[in-house]
């Protein structure tokens, strides 16, 4: 790979990296957050392409008039989970710019206009909601409800941008900007094991299954957990942690996925039975009737347990993403690009392109990962296969983009 | 009931009390504690008592010279739990004024020192370890250690100590002032159900059940929620929830409790599957035997548990109580001072009179808690049991200390 690939790294290997566990902390809108956004908007200049921040924050560096038509653009995003990897998102945006690179060193000629994108908030790691940038962009997201999204300290959305230079006002709808583009292609880690399971370096997506984050309240009574009889309990963990067991059994016979990873407890004393114990579910499956009969099943169990203990339990659906079935144009005409020899596979991961999807002609490509792991500090992939990323990239943008 | 009592109820009400929950938050060596501290200096000064405070940052009230031996001791503590109820500590301290209130009124004779102690960090809600200022006057705790010990912020107890204007340096056994303490009784909210369950408004204190803390730290691997294929999971809250499971149950068929109230998840993100969940049991039990065999049992659960999940667990005993049996000496006085019509029962609680039983006589005097809630803001007494307590306290001061 080329000199520039390998610096690029080198600039975003350090920020927002706990040299503790060597997972990234880059949340929406922080000062690591800002530290990647710098970088990009350096990327940029120096390739002499036109920066622009849009109004919903989301980065582009422009080959060509910005204010064009018919743009190819590429992309992905910098912002990562609570110790996140180092290529969940970064991957795409440092490929998409090596992909330009390897075209000019060839000296192609681009008779469309390119674009790079870095969206922004895409993990939604800070505000609890994923894909901020490309929601509001898309009009998938109503500029209010962005701006009152809190985060764990109560912090709004609003008041965090507003603290990195970015104006919450602005907040909104772009359809000018995103009619400009043909053609948005987002390269990624792969985050399950299928393309190592085929022995396959790259992968087109078919399409993104349907998922959502479900938060259950199971509340009970506070109390000593030194003097209270079994019998005089209302102790909501019980019924958390059967519907956490009851979760993955109902996955598992559904073929389908469901996860408690993340855990709130009141008052989260060691010698108290908790008020209240929240945790949020998140599930997915290869279609819709799947996904929802899944987390009946979920709901079903809860309220059983829950009422079996004496607590109880509400369920609020905080977020919502349907099945995104990728163009068939657009995803035909990469496999032929890429010579046909290269496996079509869904994903269970939400990503902007998915969210684009509905606006405009998305297709993913993905880069094998050997281990599947994800959203951790272990994910990894080798080198050779990000090589193989970004030349078929770049065999992509030069189909797509040069004479 | 005095006027002073009620003025003294009145003035700690507002300390530390979270407006919207009613649950009290006063941790050792916060404001909150500061406010209480100043109370408790303040109540007395105005009953013309010598305010001290010793090396551990004990609280002491001194009717009678105070270097004189042989005295009669009251008191509890004045720190709570998170969002801890109102009685738990204060009901002591504040009896303990209103009983030398009502003897002086009735123009009693104090034949034997009297002192009333407010004991700092009781509840070890900040700290994690229960009864500081008793165990290191007892010599129960190394100096270094409690110095070391840490907040969930990562503030050592010296730090913390040091900010709040007490010498961490001066931490030790305070062996003299204990040996001129003859008895110590302390009054508390019975925090079970059991004198409602017999219709008494007190009761006496036979022995407090064996209890300890264990940390239970489930270790798998970070993975993505929505990719990660269920068979190529290693996911620590599966094995935490069935081990919850596990020692409710096993806690049932032992006639013994066991309770899993804090939870710490890494990284704790609503996609992703979790690296750690980290829980901390508290179990007690009638006798030692039964205790240790249920702790085997919810440790041999777990083991199973994250061995099928293909994670692993480390189980660390972070603190432990031996059975305190209340001497009979003491303990009968008490009951004879009270017309023998009073219940001797146990309790699951630690105490700082359990600490100090193994130094000096000790007792307790339980007040009737009428649903048994406690560690809650739901937590309650009756004023006419509140009253009764005082009585009660007044009564067993007068025989014990009075011509």
């Amino acid at each position: 790979m080329s000199a520039s690939f390998h610096e690029m790294w080198a600039d975003l290997r350090p920020i927002g990296r706990d040299g503790g566990t060597g997972g990234y902390h880059r949340y929406a809108w922080t000062g690591a957050d800002a530290d990647c956004r710098a970088w990009f908007r350096a990327q940029a200049t120096a390739r002499g392409m036109t920066y622009e921040t849009d109004r919903n924050g989301n980065q582009w560096a422009h080959l060509g008039d910005p204010t064009a038509g018919d743009a190819v653009a590429l992309g992905s995003h910098l912002d990562s989970v609570p110790s996140g990897g180092a290529f969940d998102g970064p991957l795409g945006v440092v490929s998409s710019f090596a992909a330009i690179d390897e075209l000019r060193r060839k000296g192609a000629e681009f008779t469309r206009p390119v674009r790079v994108a870095n969206f922004s908030d895409e993990e939604g790691a800070r505000f609890g909601l994923a894909c901020v940038g490309s929601r509001l962009a898309a009009g998938a997201l109503a500029p209010d409800a962005a701006r009152a999204l809190r985060d764990a300290d109560g912090t709004t959305l609003a008041a965090a941008m507003e603290r990195a230079g970015q104006d919450p006002e602005a907040l909104g709808p772009d359809p000018e900007r995103l009619a400009r583009i043909g053609a948005f292609v987002e390269l990624h880690i792969e985050q399950g094991r299928a393309l190592d399971l085929t022995g396959d370096r790259i992968g087109v997506a078919s399409a993104i299954w349907p998922h959502g984050r479900w938060r259950f309240d199971f509340r009970g009574e506070a109390n000593h957990a030194g003097t209270t009889r079994l019998e005089d309990r209302r102790d909501p963990m019980l019924a958390y942690a059967a519907t956490v067991l009851a979760a993955r059994r109902a996955a598992a016979s559904a073929g389908a996925l469901a996860t408690f990873g993340k855990v709130a407890v009141e008052p989260n004393g060691v010698n108290a039975v908790p008020s209240l114990v929240r945790g949020w579910l998140d599930s997915r499956a290869a279609d819709h009737t799947t996904l929802e009969a899944l987390v009946t099943a979920v709901e079903q169990a809860a309220s059983e347990s829950a009422a079996q203990e004496g607590t109880t339990v509400d369920v609020v659906r905080e977020s919502f993403s349907p099945e995104v079935s990728f163009g068939a144009g657009l995803r035909d005409t990469l496999v032929e690009l890429l010579n046909g020899a290269v496996p079509v596979l869904p994903t269970g991961a939400g990503h902007d392109a998915g969210i684009l999807s509905g606006t405009l002609p998305s297709a993913m490509l993905f880069v094998r990962n050997p281990t599947g792991t994800s959203h951790s500090p272990a994910e990894n992939a080798a080198e050779d296969d990000c090589t193989a990323g970004v030349t078929a990239l770049a065999d992509v943008l030069e189909g797509l983009a040069c004479a």
